[in-house]
């Protein structure tokens, strides 16, 4: 972040001056739960990605990331949904810029319930329907697709981290899935 | 109303009985605003019917229909799509219950700014992409496809009855569009 | 609903004409969420009522009632919590029309998840913060405030019938109340 | 940002290392639009703030400002309202954090209708009802209350930059101010 001179890639920090921002500034990001819809919108299926963290514990997740300098949430939600889904996913981006929540992510402990070690985070979630083929990329070992009813059982949630589990059920809420 | 026998329609009035409950009760409707987006979710144009009044004067409207009893929201709009729009049109139903604003008509004149002489309609308005073929019903005269841009000109506003321009106006604020 | 006279009180049907009309339409509702928020607005207390139903078996409800006849529903909104929760709780109603959710009851069984013997009905759900003294009416035993996390317990979950606990946690779930 | 030591004041950035960043990452912002409720909700005014640009210009704004490093969204909406209309407002905070809109400004000419020389933002616009005495900070000139119909007027809109002229046109259709 102390180069004055023009820059190939000036919305790409490197990774020190990445770093060194996330302990200052709050990211923006996007997190977007994949559902697959009956022919009436109404909810069948909810995608979870499950992977490993740094210790190689196995999490579940979300596709969530970062938005970039000049990118827009819209581009932002399909990049991440692409790299999470593979490019025949088919993702429905949303008519409306309005999330059904935001999502505060602090390093632990949390004012707000959502907790992420590396930073404050503030992220734009939206409900994102598909219609194609998902295929996840490499590093997200699973892609699983179950029922509102069994992502929202307690073993399941048990597997999400950062308070993902709370935000799926807030998705689920949004879309009048009443448990 | 007064038929207290079994019922082999028990989810219609006659038109009598309907007469006398819009003085009485309000009643429940939906309204679309028929889209089309582009792949990133932007509105590229909305879609309005164009059709004569009891007077045979032109009006530019939505789709809208009441909703019956014992029938989902969801269903009323589907069935209202395909009235007006006809079976190809492939309209994606929303994954919320929540409307991007709720109209309240009365007879003029209104508390609200939306009005309808027949009755009091309580309508949740919902914007509804269409990825298919719009046939319009033969008493909708013209199914128009306009842009955001001009279906928000003074002339277009102009054509709509009963607050509907209105209407358009906040559906295009939720979608973003900053006109 | 055979009276085409003159009517001194157009917005209500006899008792008679409502049993009729509630198995012929859909009825229009709103159901509101007493909060205490505190000074950043953070939800410190529901507010639930409990009653005893037509069995005297108890239950917990909300606040909840008809839309009248060419009565808004910012004007109901406020009846029934004055109703409910006495003159002096304040209610501070919604700045927009847009509901948290909207809960369509069905006589049991439901497509839904929400149910109502009586009627199908079309409630739009608001959250009401309220700052002043509450004094629930007569027929209502007893007005409870709890914290999200005691209204969200199992316990009190099984207290509510037709599915308001669904709609509370939906409430709570917009609200930003992870759980 | 090249401080690696621990920092006194860890939500800070240098006035440098902020010129920086403006130029690699989007910034979290929020926004809000003050009104005056009567007491059924229904919007009677809008507040909003004149003052001079760099070049001296009277633009026309909102209460508007960055979110702090650890900060919440809820914080920094205070913050800012205290800011620019003082200690003695008393301003409502939402009980959600889902805004009415969310304003991506993009250094012109933008993606969105939303402009901000100074840096790419993402801004969470909320509209925040206050009850109190308002008085303007020293480098605001003056803060005007306006009715709904004022501030839509053609003449006002010009005033607004950067797009918050539609802002204030979403933040009002929200509210289900018909024009």
């Amino acid at each position: 972040m102390n180069v004055r001179t023009p820059d190939p890639n000036p919305g790409w920090l490197s990774e020190e001056d990445l770093f060194e921002a996330r302990g200052r500034l709050p990211m923006v990001y996007v997190e977007a739960v994949p559902v697959r819809l009956d022919p009436l919108g109404f909810v069948n299926e909810v995608g979870t990605l499950l992977q490993a963290d740094a210790d190689g514990n196995m999490i579940r997740t979300l596709v969530s990331g970062r938005v970039l300098y000049r990118e827009t949430i819209r581009a932002a939600l399909l990049r991440h949904m692409e790299k999470d889904l593979g490019p025949l996913a088919f993702p429905q981006l949303p008519i409306s810029p309005v999330p059904f929540t935001v999502a505060e992510y602090f390093p632990s402990p949390s004012h707000t319930g959502f907790t992420d070690d590396r930073q404050h985070a503030v992220a734009l979630a939206y409900i994102i329907p598909v219609t194609g083929e998902c295929s996840p990329r490499q590093d997200a070992l699973e892609l699983t697709w179950m029922t509102p009813q069994e992502v929202m059982s307690s073993d399941v949630q048990l597997e999400f981290s950062g308070g993902r589990g709370a935000l799926i059920r807030q998705a689920l809420a949004f879309a009048g899935v009443g448990n």
